[in-house]
Protein backbone atom coordinates (compact mmCIF):
# COMPACT_ATOMS: atom_id res chain seq x y z
CA UNK A 1 0.00 0.00 0.00
CA UNK A 2 1.05 3.13 -1.06
CA UNK A 3 2.06 5.63 2.37
CA UNK A 4 3.05 8.66 0.12
CA UNK A 5 0.91 11.18 -0.98
CA UNK A 6 3.03 11.21 -4.66
CA UNK A 7 5.07 9.32 -6.43
CA UNK A 8 7.60 9.11 -9.46
CA UNK A 9 5.67 7.13 -12.54
CA UNK A 10 7.79 6.74 -16.19
CA UNK A 11 5.17 8.78 -18.18
CA UNK A 12 4.70 9.75 -21.87
CA UNK A 13 4.96 13.27 -22.42
CA UNK A 14 3.48 15.12 -26.07
CA UNK A 15 4.50 18.56 -26.23
CA UNK A 16 6.75 20.53 -29.20
CA UNK A 17 4.60 17.86 -31.30
CA UNK A 18 6.71 14.96 -30.66
CA UNK A 19 6.38 12.16 -27.36
CA UNK A 20 9.02 12.74 -24.97
CA UNK A 21 9.66 9.82 -21.70
CA UNK A 22 10.31 11.46 -18.58
CA UNK A 23 9.06 10.68 -15.01
CA UNK A 24 6.03 12.50 -13.24
CA UNK A 25 4.89 13.24 -9.89
CA UNK A 26 1.63 11.46 -9.35
CA UNK A 27 -0.87 11.84 -6.51
CA UNK A 28 -1.40 8.25 -5.01
CA UNK A 29 -4.85 6.74 -3.61
CA UNK A 30 -5.35 4.51 -0.90
CA UNK A 31 -8.86 2.26 -0.13
CA UNK A 32 -9.57 2.61 3.64
CA UNK A 33 -12.58 0.57 5.25
CA UNK A 34 -13.46 1.89 8.51
CA UNK A 35 -14.94 -0.25 11.17
CA UNK A 36 -16.75 0.95 14.05
CA UNK A 37 -17.57 -1.13 17.03
CA UNK A 38 -16.35 -3.97 14.99
CA UNK A 39 -18.78 -4.00 12.13
CA UNK A 40 -17.94 -2.20 8.96
CA UNK A 41 -18.89 0.72 8.48
CA UNK A 42 -18.24 2.69 5.24
CA UNK A 43 -14.66 2.26 2.21
CA UNK A 44 -13.45 5.40 1.60
CA UNK A 45 -10.59 5.97 -1.15
CA UNK A 46 -8.49 8.56 0.16
CA UNK A 47 -4.88 10.55 -0.08
CA UNK A 48 -3.19 8.22 2.54
CA UNK A 49 -1.97 10.69 5.35
CA UNK A 50 -3.74 11.92 8.07
CA UNK A 51 -6.06 9.39 7.91
CA UNK A 52 -7.17 9.42 12.10
CA UNK A 53 -8.32 12.99 11.62
CA UNK A 54 -10.17 11.85 8.45
CA UNK A 55 -12.02 9.25 10.24
CA UNK A 56 -12.71 10.93 12.95
CA UNK A 57 -14.01 13.99 10.65
CA UNK A 58 -16.03 11.73 8.77
CA UNK A 59 -17.54 10.18 11.48
CA UNK A 60 -18.45 13.57 12.97
CA UNK A 61 -19.96 14.67 9.49
CA UNK A 62 -22.39 11.35 9.60
CA UNK A 63 -23.04 12.06 13.13
CA UNK A 64 -21.72 9.17 14.74
CA UNK A 65 -20.14 11.31 17.02
CA UNK A 66 -19.97 14.44 18.42
CA UNK A 67 -16.45 15.61 20.35
CA UNK A 68 -13.58 13.80 20.59
CA UNK A 69 -14.42 12.09 24.12
CA UNK A 70 -16.98 9.88 21.81
CA UNK A 71 -14.29 8.14 20.83
CA UNK A 72 -12.47 5.10 23.38
CA UNK A 73 -10.09 4.29 20.66
CA UNK A 74 -9.07 5.05 16.89
CA UNK A 75 -6.02 2.80 15.30
CA UNK A 76 -5.01 2.58 11.47
CA UNK A 77 -3.25 -0.61 9.64
CA UNK A 78 -1.83 1.09 6.88
CA UNK A 79 -0.34 -2.35 5.48
CA UNK A 80 -4.16 -3.66 5.60
CA UNK A 81 -6.26 -0.15 5.12
CA UNK A 82 -8.74 -0.40 8.04
CA UNK A 83 -9.27 1.86 10.38
CA UNK A 84 -10.82 0.66 13.77
CA UNK A 85 -13.00 2.95 15.95
CA UNK A 86 -14.45 2.20 19.44
CA UNK A 87 -17.15 4.38 20.75
CA UNK A 88 -17.65 4.75 24.00
CA UNK A 89 -21.78 4.72 23.27
CA UNK A 90 -23.14 1.47 21.24
CA UNK A 91 -25.99 3.39 19.22
CA UNK A 92 -24.03 4.08 16.00
CA UNK A 93 -26.83 5.48 13.96
CA UNK A 94 -28.89 2.72 11.60
CA UNK A 95 -26.58 2.96 8.33
CA UNK A 96 -29.78 2.07 6.42
CA UNK A 97 -30.33 5.83 7.58
CA UNK A 98 -27.39 7.34 5.76
CA UNK A 99 -29.26 6.68 2.00
CA UNK A 100 -32.77 7.58 3.04
CA UNK A 101 -34.39 10.56 1.30
CA UNK A 102 -35.30 13.28 4.32
CA UNK A 103 -38.12 15.14 2.96
CA UNK A 104 -40.44 16.98 5.22
CA UNK A 105 -40.54 20.00 7.23
CA UNK A 106 -40.38 18.62 11.34
CA UNK A 107 -37.56 20.37 13.05
CA UNK A 108 -37.57 24.09 11.38
CA UNK A 109 -35.27 22.76 8.70
CA UNK A 110 -35.93 24.29 5.40
CA UNK A 111 -36.25 21.03 3.22
CA UNK A 112 -32.79 21.39 1.69
CA UNK A 113 -31.82 18.84 3.61
CA UNK A 114 -31.89 15.79 2.32
CA UNK A 115 -30.41 13.44 4.38
CA UNK A 116 -31.19 12.72 7.82
CA UNK A 117 -27.64 13.34 9.74
CA UNK A 118 -27.32 16.44 7.81
CA UNK A 119 -30.71 17.51 9.85
CA UNK A 120 -29.05 16.70 13.15
CA UNK A 121 -25.39 17.92 12.78
CA UNK A 122 -25.26 21.14 10.24
CA UNK A 123 -26.03 24.36 12.30
CA UNK A 124 -26.79 27.51 11.59
CA UNK A 125 -24.47 30.16 12.07
CA UNK A 126 -24.68 32.97 14.52
CA UNK A 127 -21.01 34.35 14.40
CA UNK A 128 -20.72 38.17 13.49
CA UNK A 129 -16.75 37.10 12.31
CA UNK A 130 -16.39 39.83 9.42
CA UNK A 131 -13.03 39.80 7.21
CA UNK A 132 -11.39 42.20 4.91
CA UNK A 133 -11.24 41.42 0.61
CA UNK A 134 -8.04 41.38 0.94
CA UNK A 135 -7.52 39.11 3.53
CA UNK A 136 -10.14 36.82 1.58
CA UNK A 137 -7.64 36.87 -1.47
CA UNK A 138 -4.65 36.82 0.57
CA UNK A 139 -5.64 33.41 2.89
CA UNK A 140 -6.51 31.60 -0.27
CA UNK A 141 -2.79 32.39 -2.27
CA UNK A 142 -1.31 31.23 1.44
CA UNK A 143 -3.23 28.02 1.21
CA UNK A 144 -2.66 27.19 -2.45
CA UNK A 145 0.96 28.10 -2.15
CA UNK A 146 1.29 25.86 1.05
CA UNK A 147 -0.04 22.58 -0.57
CA UNK A 148 3.09 21.75 -2.15
CA UNK A 149 1.51 18.29 -3.72
CA UNK A 150 -0.93 19.99 -5.87
CA UNK A 151 1.93 22.08 -7.05
CA UNK A 152 3.66 19.03 -7.96
CA UNK A 153 0.65 16.52 -9.20
CA UNK A 154 -2.00 19.30 -10.05
CA UNK A 155 -4.47 16.01 -8.30
CA UNK A 156 -5.89 17.32 -5.02
CA UNK A 157 -7.88 19.12 -2.89
CA UNK A 158 -6.65 21.89 -0.02
CA UNK A 159 -9.25 22.88 2.60
CA UNK A 160 -7.64 25.28 5.50
CA UNK A 161 -9.16 26.41 8.65
CA UNK A 162 -7.89 30.43 9.27
CA UNK A 163 -7.98 33.18 11.50
CA UNK A 164 -8.77 36.69 9.40
CA UNK A 165 -5.16 36.91 9.78
CA UNK A 166 -3.51 33.30 8.75
CA UNK A 167 -4.10 29.84 7.81
CA UNK A 168 -4.26 27.79 10.86
CA UNK A 169 -4.07 24.27 9.58
CA UNK A 170 -4.59 23.29 5.91
CA UNK A 171 -5.26 19.48 4.54
CA UNK A 172 -5.05 17.15 1.51
CA UNK A 173 -6.51 14.94 -0.21
CA UNK A 174 -7.57 13.52 -3.82
CA UNK A 175 -11.42 13.65 -2.53
CA UNK A 176 -13.11 16.88 -1.65
CA UNK A 177 -15.23 15.67 0.98
CA UNK A 178 -11.78 14.08 2.25
CA UNK A 179 -10.02 16.75 2.77
CA UNK A 180 -12.62 18.65 4.54
CA UNK A 181 -13.27 15.42 7.14
CA UNK A 182 -9.28 15.61 7.77
CA UNK A 183 -9.79 19.38 8.49
CA UNK A 184 -12.49 18.71 10.47
CA UNK A 185 -11.27 15.51 12.14
CA UNK A 186 -7.92 17.82 13.25
CA UNK A 187 -9.89 20.23 14.62
CA UNK A 188 -12.46 18.09 16.93
CA UNK A 189 -9.43 15.70 18.40
CA UNK A 190 -7.47 19.06 19.06
CA UNK A 191 -11.02 20.43 20.71
CA UNK A 192 -9.99 23.41 18.33
CA UNK A 193 -12.94 25.93 18.40
CA UNK A 194 -13.33 26.47 14.64
CA UNK A 195 -17.39 28.85 14.52
CA UNK A 196 -15.41 32.27 14.82
CA UNK A 197 -12.78 31.07 12.14
CA UNK A 198 -12.92 30.46 8.16
CA UNK A 199 -13.04 27.37 5.95
CA UNK A 200 -10.82 28.34 2.67
CA UNK A 201 -11.38 25.95 0.07
CA UNK A 202 -10.06 25.04 -3.29
CA UNK A 203 -13.04 23.20 -4.87
CA UNK A 204 -16.21 23.45 -5.80
CA UNK A 205 -19.02 24.47 -3.03
CA UNK A 206 -21.77 22.20 -4.05
CA UNK A 207 -24.33 22.03 -1.37
CA UNK A 208 -22.76 18.77 -0.01
CA UNK A 209 -19.65 20.86 1.13
CA UNK A 210 -21.63 23.69 2.48
CA UNK A 211 -23.42 21.40 4.40
CA UNK A 212 -20.13 20.32 5.58
CA UNK A 213 -19.19 23.64 6.20
CA UNK A 214 -22.06 23.74 8.60
CA UNK A 215 -21.51 21.13 10.44
CA UNK A 216 -18.05 22.14 10.77
CA UNK A 217 -19.09 25.14 12.31
CA UNK A 218 -17.99 28.10 10.01
CA UNK A 219 -19.52 31.27 8.93
CA UNK A 220 -17.63 32.14 6.13
CA UNK A 221 -16.78 29.84 3.20
CA UNK A 222 -13.48 30.67 0.76
CA UNK A 223 -13.52 28.95 -2.74
CA UNK A 224 -11.21 29.35 -5.60
CA UNK A 225 -14.09 28.11 -7.60
CA UNK A 226 -17.99 28.45 -8.64
CA UNK A 227 -20.89 27.24 -5.93
CA UNK A 228 -23.92 25.60 -7.23
CA UNK A 229 -27.28 27.19 -6.64
CA UNK A 230 -28.35 24.79 -3.45
CA UNK A 231 -25.43 25.63 -1.96
CA UNK A 232 -25.97 29.46 -1.96
CA UNK A 233 -29.70 28.50 -0.47
CA UNK A 234 -28.55 26.35 2.20
CA UNK A 235 -25.83 29.26 3.18
CA UNK A 236 -28.68 31.79 2.94
CA UNK A 237 -30.71 29.44 5.60
CA UNK A 238 -27.61 28.60 7.53
CA UNK A 239 -26.60 31.81 7.85
CA UNK A 240 -22.86 31.35 6.27
CA UNK A 241 -21.12 33.42 3.75
CA UNK A 242 -20.14 31.74 0.48
CA UNK A 243 -17.50 33.52 -1.59
CA UNK A 244 -16.27 31.89 -4.26
CA UNK A 245 -13.54 32.14 -7.80
CA UNK A 246 -11.47 33.83 -5.38
CA UNK A 247 -8.73 34.35 -8.47
CA UNK A 248 -6.12 37.20 -8.88
CA UNK A 249 -7.24 39.86 -7.10
CA UNK A 250 -11.29 39.43 -7.32
CA UNK A 251 -14.21 37.03 -6.11
CA UNK A 252 -17.58 36.76 -5.70
CA UNK A 253 -20.09 37.00 -2.42
CA UNK A 254 -22.81 34.38 -2.75
CA UNK A 255 -24.69 35.38 0.43
CA UNK A 256 -24.82 37.15 3.74
CA UNK A 257 -22.03 39.87 2.25
CA UNK A 258 -22.17 42.15 5.52
CA UNK A 259 -19.51 39.84 6.53
CA UNK A 260 -16.68 40.89 4.04
CA UNK A 261 -15.27 44.04 4.30
CA UNK A 262 -13.25 46.57 2.31
CA UNK A 263 -11.12 47.39 5.48
CA UNK B 1 -37.38 22.56 -8.24
CA UNK B 2 -34.98 24.02 -10.55
CA UNK B 3 -35.24 22.46 -14.16
CA UNK B 4 -32.61 24.56 -15.60
CA UNK B 5 -28.49 23.68 -15.61
CA UNK B 6 -27.94 26.87 -14.61
CA UNK B 7 -30.06 30.45 -13.25
CA UNK B 8 -29.68 34.10 -12.72
CA UNK B 9 -28.53 35.13 -9.43
CA UNK B 10 -27.66 38.31 -7.99
CA UNK B 11 -24.32 38.43 -6.24
CA UNK B 12 -21.37 41.22 -4.94
CA UNK B 13 -18.27 41.04 -7.46
CA UNK B 14 -15.05 41.76 -5.51
CA UNK B 15 -13.00 43.69 -8.37
CA UNK B 16 -10.87 46.58 -8.75
CA UNK B 17 -10.44 47.15 -4.88
CA UNK B 18 -13.83 47.66 -4.89
CA UNK B 19 -17.69 45.94 -4.25
CA UNK B 20 -19.99 45.19 -7.31
CA UNK B 21 -23.28 44.03 -7.26
CA UNK B 22 -24.16 42.22 -10.60
CA UNK B 23 -26.56 38.92 -11.82
CA UNK B 24 -24.45 36.15 -12.73
CA UNK B 25 -24.80 32.78 -13.63
CA UNK B 26 -25.05 29.77 -11.05
CA UNK B 27 -25.36 26.13 -12.21
CA UNK B 28 -28.50 23.80 -10.43
CA UNK B 29 -28.45 21.20 -7.93
CA UNK B 30 -31.06 18.91 -7.95
CA UNK B 31 -31.76 15.72 -5.33
CA UNK B 32 -33.09 12.87 -7.06
CA UNK B 33 -34.04 9.68 -5.37
CA UNK B 34 -34.04 6.25 -7.14
CA UNK B 35 -36.14 3.85 -6.41
CA UNK B 36 -36.14 0.60 -8.12
CA UNK B 37 -38.80 -2.51 -8.07
CA UNK B 38 -40.82 0.02 -5.44
CA UNK B 39 -37.83 -0.06 -2.78
CA UNK B 40 -35.48 3.25 -2.49
CA UNK B 41 -32.17 2.57 -4.04
CA UNK B 42 -30.03 5.54 -3.96
CA UNK B 43 -30.05 9.34 -3.98
CA UNK B 44 -27.97 11.51 -6.05
CA UNK B 45 -27.14 14.99 -6.16
CA UNK B 46 -27.08 15.99 -9.88
CA UNK B 47 -27.31 18.79 -12.84
CA UNK B 48 -31.25 18.09 -13.47
CA UNK B 49 -30.87 17.37 -17.69
CA UNK B 50 -31.00 13.58 -18.67
CA UNK B 51 -31.85 12.09 -15.76
CA UNK B 52 -33.24 9.21 -17.24
CA UNK B 53 -29.98 8.52 -19.04
CA UNK B 54 -28.17 9.11 -15.62
CA UNK B 55 -30.65 6.26 -14.16
CA UNK B 56 -29.52 3.87 -16.52
CA UNK B 57 -26.32 4.80 -16.67
CA UNK B 58 -25.66 4.56 -12.25
CA UNK B 59 -27.64 1.06 -12.06
CA UNK B 60 -25.39 -0.39 -15.15
CA UNK B 61 -22.51 1.08 -13.18
CA UNK B 62 -23.75 -0.62 -10.21
CA UNK B 63 -24.15 -4.01 -11.79
CA UNK B 64 -28.12 -4.10 -11.52
CA UNK B 65 -29.19 -3.97 -15.52
CA UNK B 66 -26.71 -5.14 -18.26
CA UNK B 67 -28.80 -4.09 -20.85
CA UNK B 68 -31.22 -1.22 -21.51
CA UNK B 69 -34.04 -4.23 -22.13
CA UNK B 70 -33.19 -5.05 -18.43
CA UNK B 71 -35.84 -2.35 -18.17
CA UNK B 72 -39.00 -2.83 -17.95
CA UNK B 73 -40.33 0.87 -17.43
CA UNK B 74 -38.40 4.41 -16.04
CA UNK B 75 -40.13 7.10 -15.06
CA UNK B 76 -38.87 10.65 -13.51
CA UNK B 77 -41.17 12.35 -11.36
CA UNK B 78 -39.55 16.19 -11.61
CA UNK B 79 -41.53 18.14 -9.39
CA UNK B 80 -41.03 15.63 -6.23
CA UNK B 81 -37.79 14.59 -6.88
CA UNK B 82 -37.77 10.89 -7.70
CA UNK B 83 -37.08 8.19 -10.35
CA UNK B 84 -39.08 4.79 -10.63
CA UNK B 85 -37.34 1.72 -12.31
CA UNK B 86 -39.05 -1.25 -12.78
CA UNK B 87 -36.83 -4.21 -14.01
CA UNK B 88 -37.61 -7.34 -16.06
CA UNK B 89 -35.93 -9.47 -13.05
CA UNK B 90 -36.48 -9.21 -9.18
CA UNK B 91 -32.67 -9.94 -8.27
CA UNK B 92 -31.61 -6.48 -7.51
CA UNK B 93 -28.09 -6.91 -5.72
CA UNK B 94 -28.26 -6.62 -2.19
CA UNK B 95 -27.58 -2.88 -1.20
CA UNK B 96 -25.84 -3.97 1.38
CA UNK B 97 -23.08 -5.07 -0.80
CA UNK B 98 -22.19 -1.78 -2.43
CA UNK B 99 -19.87 -0.41 0.88
CA UNK B 100 -18.99 -4.07 1.25
CA UNK B 101 -14.80 -3.95 0.94
CA UNK B 102 -13.83 -6.54 -1.72
CA UNK B 103 -10.21 -8.15 -1.09
CA UNK B 104 -8.97 -11.25 -2.45
CA UNK B 105 -7.74 -13.06 -5.60
CA UNK B 106 -10.52 -14.80 -6.63
CA UNK B 107 -12.07 -14.49 -10.51
CA UNK B 108 -8.24 -13.65 -11.58
CA UNK B 109 -8.82 -9.69 -10.83
CA UNK B 110 -6.07 -8.22 -9.27
CA UNK B 111 -6.72 -6.75 -5.42
CA UNK B 112 -7.21 -3.44 -6.63
CA UNK B 113 -10.96 -3.71 -7.55
CA UNK B 114 -12.14 -2.50 -4.07
CA UNK B 115 -15.81 -3.23 -4.51
CA UNK B 116 -17.99 -6.62 -5.17
CA UNK B 117 -19.62 -4.76 -8.18
CA UNK B 118 -16.62 -3.40 -10.21
CA UNK B 119 -15.44 -7.08 -10.13
CA UNK B 120 -18.92 -8.43 -12.14
CA UNK B 121 -19.01 -5.13 -14.16
CA UNK B 122 -15.53 -4.09 -15.47
CA UNK B 123 -13.66 -4.95 -18.57
CA UNK B 124 -10.07 -5.48 -19.98
CA UNK B 125 -10.24 -4.06 -22.88
CA UNK B 126 -9.17 -5.66 -25.87
CA UNK B 127 -9.40 -2.80 -28.72
CA UNK B 128 -6.86 -2.13 -31.08
CA UNK B 129 -7.93 1.43 -31.86
CA UNK B 130 -5.41 4.09 -32.48
CA UNK B 131 -5.52 7.79 -32.17
CA UNK B 132 -3.35 10.57 -33.20
CA UNK B 133 -1.72 13.22 -30.76
CA UNK B 134 -3.25 15.91 -32.81
CA UNK B 135 -6.93 14.31 -32.72
CA UNK B 136 -6.59 13.85 -28.63
CA UNK B 137 -5.82 17.46 -28.46
CA UNK B 138 -8.65 18.38 -30.97
CA UNK B 139 -11.13 15.88 -29.36
CA UNK B 140 -10.48 17.74 -25.77
CA UNK B 141 -11.19 21.22 -27.54
CA UNK B 142 -14.24 20.16 -28.85
CA UNK B 143 -16.02 18.98 -26.04
CA UNK B 144 -14.84 21.42 -24.01
CA UNK B 145 -16.01 24.32 -26.65
CA UNK B 146 -19.55 22.67 -26.69
CA UNK B 147 -20.22 22.78 -23.05
CA UNK B 148 -21.75 26.33 -22.49
CA UNK B 149 -23.12 25.63 -18.86
CA UNK B 150 -19.38 25.57 -18.18
CA UNK B 151 -18.40 28.57 -20.09
CA UNK B 152 -21.25 30.63 -18.10
CA UNK B 153 -20.71 29.17 -14.84
CA UNK B 154 -17.47 27.07 -14.10
CA UNK B 155 -19.31 24.68 -11.97
CA UNK B 156 -19.60 21.58 -13.94
CA UNK B 157 -17.97 18.20 -15.41
CA UNK B 158 -17.88 17.38 -19.32
CA UNK B 159 -17.42 14.00 -20.67
CA UNK B 160 -17.91 12.98 -23.85
CA UNK B 161 -17.96 10.02 -26.02
CA UNK B 162 -15.86 9.91 -29.70
CA UNK B 163 -14.89 8.28 -32.58
CA UNK B 164 -11.41 9.88 -33.55
CA UNK B 165 -12.48 12.65 -35.90
CA UNK B 166 -15.47 14.03 -33.47
CA UNK B 167 -17.98 13.76 -30.90
CA UNK B 168 -21.01 11.76 -30.79
CA UNK B 169 -22.68 12.71 -27.94
CA UNK B 170 -21.49 14.70 -24.53
CA UNK B 171 -23.10 14.75 -21.11
CA UNK B 172 -22.99 17.32 -18.60
CA UNK B 173 -23.01 17.24 -14.52
CA UNK B 174 -21.99 18.84 -11.30
CA UNK B 175 -21.07 15.39 -10.28
CA UNK B 176 -18.03 13.88 -12.49
CA UNK B 177 -19.81 10.57 -11.48
CA UNK B 178 -23.29 11.87 -12.94
CA UNK B 179 -21.76 13.25 -16.35
CA UNK B 180 -20.21 9.60 -16.51
CA UNK B 181 -23.29 7.74 -15.44
CA UNK B 182 -25.63 9.89 -18.16
CA UNK B 183 -22.91 9.32 -20.72
CA UNK B 184 -22.87 5.58 -20.00
CA UNK B 185 -26.89 5.59 -19.33
CA UNK B 186 -27.66 7.68 -23.15
CA UNK B 187 -24.81 4.67 -25.13
CA UNK B 188 -26.96 1.74 -23.20
CA UNK B 189 -30.29 3.39 -23.76
CA UNK B 190 -29.80 4.43 -27.35
CA UNK B 191 -27.90 0.74 -27.83
CA UNK B 192 -24.58 2.67 -29.07
CA UNK B 193 -21.14 0.70 -29.54
CA UNK B 194 -18.87 2.39 -27.52
CA UNK B 195 -15.43 -0.06 -27.33
CA UNK B 196 -13.83 1.24 -29.87
CA UNK B 197 -14.66 4.93 -28.85
CA UNK B 198 -12.95 7.15 -27.03
CA UNK B 199 -14.22 8.84 -23.65
CA UNK B 200 -13.14 11.91 -23.13
CA UNK B 201 -13.22 13.83 -19.46
CA UNK B 202 -12.91 17.15 -18.13
CA UNK B 203 -12.48 15.58 -14.40
CA UNK B 204 -8.97 13.97 -12.82
CA UNK B 205 -8.82 10.68 -13.57
CA UNK B 206 -9.77 8.70 -10.16
CA UNK B 207 -9.68 4.66 -9.69
CA UNK B 208 -13.37 5.17 -9.37
CA UNK B 209 -13.45 7.30 -13.23
CA UNK B 210 -11.26 4.74 -14.42
CA UNK B 211 -13.45 2.13 -13.33
CA UNK B 212 -16.13 3.55 -14.37
CA UNK B 213 -14.43 3.85 -17.91
CA UNK B 214 -13.73 0.22 -17.96
CA UNK B 215 -17.35 -0.71 -17.23
CA UNK B 216 -18.62 1.44 -19.79
CA UNK B 217 -16.18 -0.60 -21.94
CA UNK B 218 -13.79 1.67 -23.64
CA UNK B 219 -9.88 1.47 -24.11
CA UNK B 220 -8.76 5.10 -24.47
CA UNK B 221 -9.32 7.77 -21.98
CA UNK B 222 -8.44 11.52 -22.51
CA UNK B 223 -8.67 13.61 -19.37
CA UNK B 224 -7.97 18.04 -19.03
CA UNK B 225 -6.48 16.94 -15.55
CA UNK B 226 -4.12 14.53 -13.69
CA UNK B 227 -4.55 10.80 -12.79
CA UNK B 228 -3.91 8.95 -9.39
CA UNK B 229 -1.53 6.20 -9.11
CA UNK B 230 -4.40 4.17 -8.44
CA UNK B 231 -6.03 4.97 -11.57
CA UNK B 232 -2.89 4.04 -13.81
CA UNK B 233 -2.47 0.85 -12.26
CA UNK B 234 -5.85 -0.17 -12.87
CA UNK B 235 -5.70 1.23 -16.66
CA UNK B 236 -2.43 -1.05 -17.16
CA UNK B 237 -4.62 -4.27 -15.79
CA UNK B 238 -7.64 -3.18 -17.60
CA UNK B 239 -5.72 -2.59 -20.88
CA UNK B 240 -6.66 1.20 -21.40
CA UNK B 241 -4.63 3.90 -22.59
CA UNK B 242 -4.76 6.57 -19.56
CA UNK B 243 -4.33 9.84 -21.32
CA UNK B 244 -4.02 13.34 -19.03
CA UNK B 245 -3.15 17.41 -18.39
CA UNK B 246 -4.51 17.65 -22.43
CA UNK B 247 -3.99 21.13 -22.28
CA UNK B 248 -2.76 23.90 -25.07
CA UNK B 249 -1.16 21.74 -27.40
CA UNK B 250 0.27 18.92 -24.87
CA UNK B 251 -0.46 15.94 -23.05
CA UNK B 252 0.73 12.80 -20.95
CA UNK B 253 -0.04 9.30 -21.38
CA UNK B 254 0.33 7.12 -18.59
CA UNK B 255 -0.72 3.35 -19.65
CA UNK B 256 -0.60 1.87 -22.95
CA UNK B 257 0.80 4.36 -24.76
CA UNK B 258 0.59 2.42 -28.14
CA UNK B 259 -2.68 3.42 -29.18
CA UNK B 260 -1.57 7.32 -29.13
CA UNK B 261 0.19 7.48 -32.50
CA UNK B 262 1.78 10.72 -34.08
CA UNK B 263 0.07 10.14 -37.42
Amino acid sequence: MPQEMSLKRSIVKYRDQDFHNLEDDIVTEFPLTIHVNNEEFATMVCTPVNLEEMVAGFLASEGVIRLRDDINKLSIDEEKGFAYVELHHQNIMNQQMYSKRFIGSCCGKSRQFYFHNDVKTAKTSTVETTITAEQCISLMREMQESSHVFKGTGGVHNAAICTQEEMIVSRTDIGRHNALDKLYGHCLLNKIPVRDKILVFSGRISSEVLTKAAKIGVGIVLSKSAPTDLAIKLAEDLNITAVGFIRGSSFNVYSHPSRIVLK
